[in-house]
């Protein structure tokens, strides 16, 4: 098999030098050779077409990072503009990234990051919330930043405010004069829904507003299963004149089933999303929602695991604002 | 500074064998000691919690390869599709994925999959159609599968079946009873663009149907240029009843744009997409679409790149078959 990658021994033989003397130019360490040498092993480099060798120069030294990313399944139109922001913001520090996803757990992919030799790791993966074994590797010595909640706590964390984000959708329903309003969200178990309800729900009451369990229909994040639930929610209480969901995919399911239903938006019913995702605006009506800044958050992420592996005081938590952007899906009740 | 991973160094010590004993035993290579020392050696890097380093690894032997994906931004839907697939196809055979991006041009990323000495490049980026040095890099010793087309050629490709894609598109609008029809496409430089639309106005040219020039609405596959763009088409060709839109994101653009019009889908104007979104079927109304297999798509570029890797013999062409799917954004014209 003829070998992929011109070797540093191929480099060392044509210049006529030790390997060692070879490698230590090659990695920038020229003091110990003459002007004349060093001239000669960077010619038969070029010469040769020798391209450094991150995996043998991880062993030595560590001027560029590998960051590992454990990521779920970011074919998720959200997780994959966390992802892709994190992986800009490395890149252009001239660092690389490793992705390795979730798809068989998370076992697997962390020691294959370890395997790697990653300089610390950052977590996009919603699914780590459930797994207990995944906070004792994140707690080790390997630096580690998370976008979700680690079981155990003591990861530092980036994210957006997302108590805040219900209480955003419920003051822009409350004032355009809602009382009966109902909420689709993700499963129930997931912080971010938590999170988000109880905002929701806080603000409302503070309005004398009571939001039942039978208006909080929780389902899969899918537009599909968002529409079967809306669906079942005005069987049963048709008398609901807003519904706050907790994506905008989900909104799309919303509005599908109230077109279905031929009850018109926002005229009979409002609805409000979650995201601002591209196609938001072009939903029927355009779509009202809370815009979640994705890579703002991917790249201060990003940015803060590079400060921890450099060593620097970072804070525990930082959240990012979200904001209200409003269209045409929403107006006063009937 | 602390190290972060236990080194061979220290299971040796521990063990109290050479560092060549232990990194033999512990990369497989057993014969070389007694049972009773192979035993201390393990039981030393079990305690320690060593785990074993792939990038020294890689210097020595490839049980586990590592493949590079050359991936433009994705964030894109369909692009990080294709992104997953091939990453989850690679995972579940044991070996790594290595995501560079191109966020900064093809040089650099290419390199950086050099430095980590990947076994092979798996390219996702429509950006390399343009970019004429990466066919010499693509073409050279380090096998290489393509999902674009490569300036020069000669890297074993796989896709879709484009040119059918407009085939079907124009099949199912003439079936109907359409005659004026019009389309809108990507940027026209792009090769699936080119095909798409060469399908589509070849079968609509069998049938007595012409698309001139004015009816080729290109744009840069976003629904808000794409909603531009149907606006600056109806405005000059008002009698258009049909329109084929390059993928369903642009058809969510060109379906708002009808409806700010007032034109009723499908009654006065039916519309086809493609690509197959999760969001089409929830569109307003549920969008009529040519289904593009990313999925497969993106598993089959990885199977064949292994294959590759391991030096079998592979088709230098894959072209996955694409699928209409009929909702209700369709109808005959008025």
């Amino acid at each position: 098999m003829v070998p992929l990658y011109v070797s540093l021994k191929d480099v060392a033989e044509r210049a006529g030098v030790s390997f060692q003397t070879a490698s230590k130019v090659l990695n920038g360490n020229s003091g110990v050779v003459s002007a004349q040498t060093r001239e000669r092993i960077l010619e038969a480099a070029r010469h040769l077409g020798y391209v450094p060798n991150a995996l043998a120069r991880g062993l030595v030294r560590r001027d560029s990072l590998t960051v590992g990313i454990l990521a779920d399944d970011f074919s998720d139109a959200s997780l994959s503009r966390f992802v892709v922001a994190a992986q800009r913001t490395i890149e252009s520090q001239g660092h690389a990234a490793l992705v390795a996803t979730t798809t068989q757990g998370s076992d697997g992919p962390l020691r294959r990051l370890q395997e790697y030799r990653v300089n610390g790791v950052l977590v996009i993966a919603p699914s780590v919330e459930e797994d207990e074994s995944v906070g004792e590797y994140l707690r080790g010595p390997i630096p580690a930043v998370t976008l979700n909640h680690i079981p155990g706590g003591g990861v530092p964390a980036v994210g957006s405010d997302h108590r805040r984000t219900g209480v955003l959708a419920a003051e822009h329903l409350l004032e355009l004069g809602h009382r009966a309003i109902a909420t689709v969200t993700g499963p129930t178990a997931r912080r971010v829904v938590v999170s988000r309800t109880s905002g929701f729900r806080e603000t409302l009451h503070a309005a004398d507003v009571e939001l039942p369990d039978r208006r909080v229909c929780a389902t899969d994040w899918d537009a599909r299963s968002a529409a079967a639930v809306t669906h079942e929610l005005l069987d049963a209480d048709p008398h609901v004149t807003a519904i706050f969901a907790h994506n905008d995919t989900m909104a799309f399911g919303v509005l599908a089933a109230l077109r279905a239903r031929g009850v018109p938006v926002p005229q009979r019913c409002s609805v409000v999303g979650c995201d601002d995702l591209p196609l938001a605006d072009f939903a029927a009506p355009p779509l009202t929602t809370v815009r979640v800044p994705f890579e703002e958050t991917g790249a201060r992420a990003a940015e803060l695991l590079l400060a921890r592996i450099r060593g620097e005081d970072t804070p525990p938590r930082d959240l990012l604002p979200v904001q209200l952007v409003v269209r045409s899906s929403t107006a006063p009740p009937p």
